[in-house]
């Protein structure tokens, strides 16, 4: 019999509420039983669609937004850095990611956060392939696999692949979940998804 | 001596968030010893500077942003219709509120509460000048001249300053706060005012 379906977690490496969620979705998942599949995706290519842009470059919008995620980082006890170079291209990560992903998922989650980390822990720049590759070694990955792995078309066409399928799954913003097909966005509707868990439904 | 500031809410009657926040941000303030100034703002005006439009006009949004809201209200308990006419427009109603705000805050206050809940909890289109003269007439304000007050220059020019001081103090949502000049945007923030009100800050 299969048990309760696992979460699918969209996310956006340069989404600073796609970092705060990553630090609580499993323990959340996890306390009810559920699994997590972490799906980062190209958030650009959804905003092409909701006219919509990086929160950052948002006139008014942006420079409120950092503000509130470093309240809410406050509240979780979380240390949040500004990173100089933002937001940074995610491409190089989320491709080496799904490459991961094939032969090992747990290991492409641990990069996952390392990534997640250093960007909004350390202010890393993540953009250039040999910066994720560098984080992929301190990991145990083979980081010069990783850097020829996200040239490989059949991984270029991975991260295709799940981009267009979080889109046409409604996803336009990062965080975003799916539970039991209720979709969920932003970091806070942690709290909202926890009470589905807990009562069935809202 | 000067007590603590009031708070500062403004909203735009089209918004569902901000229907949910006007239920819930008089009796926080008042839990800490605040006053809230309500105050109505076109948020249109913000839109075109923040490159936005109404929630339920963007493409992936509109319809996540509907059932967003459903599920909020539901969490709180309250009953909340999806109006036929809906972004509605907000310009009578507003006026109509600074008018009576002149010599009456507590009634334009009350006009305020009567319109969110007109057009969120019975699905009213309030766009029309009639619409909000006979909800001013429900609540023992003369509707007639409601009427005549929507065309004063004097009514239609404090709007339009209200609109102004909202978005030069940063306004681009609905609801939208300032307390002790932090800003807050969403009834999501509820929680993060009462932990400012309650600590001096987050």
């Amino acid at each position: 019999m299969a048990g309760p379906q696992p979460i699918d977690f969209y996310f956006e490496f340069a989404s600073p509420y796609g970092y705060l969620a990553s630090l609580e979705i499993d323990a959340l998942a996890a306390k009810y039983g559920r699994a997590v599949n972490w799906r980062p995706f190209m958030l650009g290519a959804a905003f092409k669609i909701s006219n919509s842009a990086p929160n950052m470059t948002i006139p008014m919008k942006g420079g409120y937004l950092y503000r509130d995620v470093e309240r809410c980082a406050k509240l979780m006890g979380v240390a949040l850095i500004n990173p100089e170079i933002a937001p940074m291209n995610s491409l190089a990560a989320m491709r080496a990611f799904y490459w991961l992903s094939e032969t090992n998922p747990a290991q492409a989650v641990a990069l996952a956060k390392a990534v997640y980390h250093g960007h909004w822990g350390e202010g890393r720049d993540l953009s250039p392939v040999e910066a994720v590759a560098e984080m992929a070694n301190s990991i145990g990955v083979d980081g010069a696999a990783l850097v020829v792995a996200t040239q490989d078309l059949a991984v270029k066409d991975r991260l295709k692949k799940e981009t267009q399928k979080a889109i046409d799954r409604g996803a336009f913003g990062s965080p975003f979940f799916f539970v039991d097909d209720e979709a969920y966005w932003g970091h806070d509707r942690l709290s909202h998804i926890e009470h589905q868990l807990q009562n069935g439904g809202i």
